[in-house]
C-alpha cells in the first residue's frame, strides 16, 4: 500500500513538473473567463492583478447610488479560481526573448519574477480623456471598483453641502452643488442617468425635501443620438425616457475644458456653454493603459504592432509580432475587431480556454486553428424608472443544431424577417435583471444582489454612506 | 373652511418660530438617543457632525473581517432622526457668550454659524496613543468606521504580500506579514482578536493553504488580566479561551516603541522583547478630541474644567463653569464617573432628552433636579468559535415596581444572594448575538446585519475586499 501511495505521489509530482507555465495578465472578465477553463493538471496557472478581485462591471453603476453595495458585485479571484495560484502585484515589464514577466507591487515596492510558457494579456483599459485639460482632475469615472465608490462618496457630500449652502441662503451654490453632469450616452452613461434619477427621486428628494426642487442631471454626448450602438429607434427611445424623468440631454455637444467647478462645452452651432456642476461624471470612452502602451512598443510597429487602441492580435488572438503560440491578448487590450465590452472579453477568454485543452496545444500556434467567432447575445441598459431597453440576438444565446433559431418557420411566424428582439420598459427590466443576476459567476454573489435588491425594495437606498468616513 | 386653515397655518408658524434651538454636536450614541427624544414641535434640533451616518459600535469588529459589511452597520443621520436638521460640518468653536456655534466643512472650507439655546456636546473621544512614539504613525485603530476598513484592507493587503513572499522563498517575511499584534485587552482587543482568530481557521486558512501555519495573533495587554471590567474568573476564561484558538496573549507587557514593522515591548521584568508585525492594531484606550480640549481650557480651570479626560459634567450633565441648563455634555467627552461606553451615553443621552420634555424645561437649569442614574444593563464580549463571554445585570434591564428582580425570592433560590447572571460560551454567544441585535436602531440595519450573518454561515468571509481596489 505504501508502494502504491509513493508510485502516485511520484506521478502527481512529475505531472506537477511537467505542467507548462501560463501566466494570465489581469483579474476581469477576460482573464477570469479563461482561467477558468483551464485544466489546472495540465498548467501551472498564475494570475497576476493589482486588484485582487473580480467585480461585476453591469452592476457597478449601481453601487454608485446603493442599489447594490460593492462587496457584493466583488468575487475575490482566490475564491473565482481557486486552482490558480494569484499574486498581488502589476506587471511591469515582460522579456519577450527569455518568456519571463517582471511584477511588483505598487505599495510596497516588492518584487517577483515568473517564467511562462504561455502569456495571456487581459489587463483591460482604462478611462480616456482624450487630452481635454481639466479632465484628469476633476472629473470622476466609473470604470474600476473604486471609481464607483468615489462617485457615491462626491455624490452624497455635495448634497450635504447643499443643505449647508441653504442655510446660508446661497440658492446659486445650492444649483451648482447639486447638478451631476455625466459625459457620454453610452451604455454606462445612460445607466448612471437612470440610477441616479431614481436615486433623486425616491431617495434624495424624500430625505432632503428642502433640496428636492435643485437636483439636476445633464447628459453631455458628441453625437447626435444615444446608445448608437443599438439600432436608432432605441436611441430615440431612452432618450425620450430620460427627458421624462428629467435629465437634460445635450447631444451633438463636445466638452472643450473641465474646471473644479464648471465645464465648457462647444455646441452644434458653435457656440460656448458653461455648465456649472457639484459632481463630473466622465464616461467618454477608454483608452491603453500604460503597460498596454509599452508592451506595443517594445514589439514595435515594424512588428504590426501599429494601433493605438491596443495590442494587435490575429485571428485566434495572438498577438501580432510575438512568437505563434507563446503570447495570447484579449478583451478590451486586444484590437480584434470586436467592441471593448465584457460579452466579448469573456467570449474570448472562453475560446483561447479551449485552445489550450488537453490534446489539443498544438492549434496555439498553428495559423490554421478555427478563428474567435463572436455570437452577440444582445445589448442591454437600465433607464432608470424600473425600465431598460434590452436588444436580444436568441442566435447568439442558443443554437438549434445547425440551423439557428432565426431560421425557424415558429420564429418567423412570430417576430418576421428580423433576428433578434427588442424588449423595452418594465418587460425589459425584467429581462435585464433576469440575465445580469443569472451571468453572476457566484452562489455568493447572487445571494448578495439579491438581499440588496430586496433591501432596496423595501427600505430604499440609504441617505449616506461608509465611504464618506468621518472627514467633511 | 379656509379659515380654519388659516388658523391653524399661523399658530404652527408662531410655535415653529417660538421653538428653542437645540444644537447637538455629534452623531455617535449620546448625540442620537438624546436627539431621538426630543419633540421637535418644542423644539428646532440641529445635529452637526462631520460623519453624516450614526454607526453600530459592536459590530465593527466584525465589520473588519467581513462577518458584516460596513453598509449594515450605519444608521444615516437623515433617517434616524429624521425630524432634525442635519449639517455636515465640525464645529471649530463655541462662543459661549453669544451662544453661538462656528462650523466648517473640512473638506470645502465652507462655513456657517448657528445660534442656540441649548447646546449638547456629544463628540465622543479619539484613540488615545499616550505620546508613545511610532504608534500615531504605525498603528492601526478602531474607534470609527474608516478605521475598520483600514484595518481590513491591511490585514488582506499583507496576507496577499506574504503570497508574494513565499514566492520568492522569504519565510522571515512571511511570518512578519501575517502576525497581527492587538494591543489592548479590553472589549474591543478580546473582541477583535475572536473575530480575527474566526477569520484566519475558517477562511484564510482554506483559501490560502501554503499560508496557513504562519498566521499569529499577539495580544498586548499593560495589565496583569484580560477584560479588567469584568469579574476576575471572566478574564481568566477569555484568556484561556484566546489562548485554546492559537492568540498569544501577552499580559503585564507595555509597547514602549512601535516601528513600521515591529514594536518594542517592555516585559514584567524589565526586559524588551520585539515583535515584527504585518498589521498593528491599538486599541489600547481613548482620549479627548482637540475640540474638547479647546472647549475646556476656554472655559476654564478656574471655572471647574481641571480633568484632563473631557468636560466636567455635574449630576445632570451640565458642564460645570457654564450658564446653568445652557450648555450640556455626555458620552465619552463628558467626564460623569461612569465608563466610556456606549451603554452610559445612550442612558445619558436619554435621560437628558426627559429633561428637555414638555412642561419641565425649568428643571434643565434646576439645581436640584433629578440627576442621571446609570442602570448598568451587562458587559459582553465575542471571543471567537461562536463563543461569547457575557454579564447581565437584570436589575437595570427590568425593574418589577419599586422593587429589584434580585430582591424577589425566585430569583435567590434560582441564583442565591447574587445580582446579576454571567453567560458563557455558546450560549453567551447566543446572548450577544440576540441583544445586539434586538438593540439596532433601524428595521433596514436589523435586515443587513441578518442577511450578513446568513451569508457568512453559507459562504464565509471573503477573501478580498472592494477597500483593496485596483492598487497593490
Amino acid at each position: 500500500m505504501d508502494d502504491i501511495a509513493y508510485y502516485a505521489g511520484g506521478v502527481f509530482r512529475s505531472a506537477q513538473a511537467d505542467r507548462k507555465k501560463v501566466v494570465v495578465l489581469g483579474s476581469g472578465w477576460g482573464a477570469l473567463s479563461f482561467a477558468k477553463k483551464l485544466d489546472t493538471k495540465l498548467y501551472d496557472v498564475t494570475l497576476v492583478s493589482p486588484r485582487p478581485f473580480f467585480f461585476y462591471t453591469p452592476l457597478l453603476c449601481g453601487s454608485t447610488t446603493g442599489t447594490v453595495s460593492q462587496g457584493a458585485i466583488i468575487e475575490p479571484i482566490r475564491d473565482s479560481a481557486a486552482a490558480c495560484n494569484y499574486l498581488h502585484v502589476a506587471c511591469s515589464d515582460v522579456d519577450l526573448e527569455k518568456k519571463k514577466v517582471h511584477c511588483a507591487n505598487q505599495d510596497t515596492g516588492a518584487q517577483v519574477s515568473l517564467d511562462y510558457d504561455h502569456l495571456v494579456v487581459a489587463v483591460g483599459a482604462q478611462p480616456n480623456t482624450f487630452g481635454i485639460p481639466g479632465v484628469q482632475e476633476h472629473a470622476k469615472f466609473l470604470k474600476e471598483l473604486e471609481h464607483g465608490a468615489e462617485v457615491r462618496r462626491q455624490l452624497l457630500n455635495k448634497v450635504m453641502e447643499a443643505d449647508v449652502a441653504l442655510v446660508a441662503g446661497d440658492m446659486e451654490k445650492v444649483k451648482q452643488l447639486l447638478n451631476v453632469v455625466v459625459v457620454g450616452g453610452g451604455p454606462t452613461g445612460v445607466e448612471f442617468c437612470g440610477e441616479l434619477s431614481d436615486f433623486i427621486k425616491r431617495d434624495l428628494a424624500v430625505r432632503f425635501p428642502k433640496l428636492q426642487d435643485h437636483f439636476q442631471v445633464t447628459l453631455v454626448e458628441a453625437l447626435p443620438g444615444l446608445l448608437t450602438m443599438f439600432q436608432k429607434a432605441v436611441g430615440q427611445h431612452v432618450q425620450d425616457h430620460l427627458v421624462g424623468q428629467g435629465v437634460d440631454v445635450r447631444l451633438n455637444a463636445m466638452v472643450k475644458e473641465a474646471e473644479a467647478d464648471k465645464v465648457h462645452i462647444k455646441m452644434k452651432d458653435g457656440s460656448i456653454e458653461t455648465i456649472a456642476f457639484g459632481t463630473l461624471v466622465w464616461v467618454a470612452g477608454v483608452g491603453m493603459r500604460p503597460f498596454t502602451k509599452a508592451l506595443c512598443q517594445k514589439i514595435g510597429p515594424d512588428n504590426g504592432q501599429t494601433d493605438r487602441r491596443g495590442l494587435l492580435v490575429d485571428e485566434c488572438l495572438r498577438v501580432k509580432g510575438t512568437n505563434p503560440g507563446e503570447v495570447f491578448a484579449l478583451g478590451d487590450c486586444a484590437v480584434s475587431g470586436k467592441p471593448p465590452t465584457a460579452q466579448v472579453a469573456a467570449q474570448q477568454g472562453k475560446y483561447l480556454g479551449r485552445m489550450f485543452r488537453a490534446g489539443q496545444q498544438e492549434r496555439l500556434a498553428d495559423k490554421e486553428a478555427a478563428p474567435f467567432k463572436y455570437a452577440h447575445q444582445g445589448t442591454m441598459a437600465y433607464i432608470g424608472d424600473n425600465q431598460a431597453a434590452t436588444e436580444l440576438f436568441p442566435n447568439g444565446l442558443i443554437k438549434l443544431g445547425r440551423s439557428s433559431i432565426t431560421d425557424h418557420m415558429w420564429w418567423r411566424s412570430l417576430y418576421g424577417d428580423v433576428d433578434h428582439i427588442r424588449v423595452m420598459g418594465v418587460a425589459g427590466f425584467a429581462v435585464w435583471r433576469s440575465v445580469y443576476f443569472s451571468k453572476m459567476y457566484s452562489m455568493r454573489g447572487r445571494w448578495c444582489v439579491a438581499s440588496d435588491w430586496f433591501r432596496t425594495f423595501l427600505f430604499g437606498r440609504p441617505a449616506a454612506a461608509p465611504v464618506q468616513g468621518t472627514a467633511a
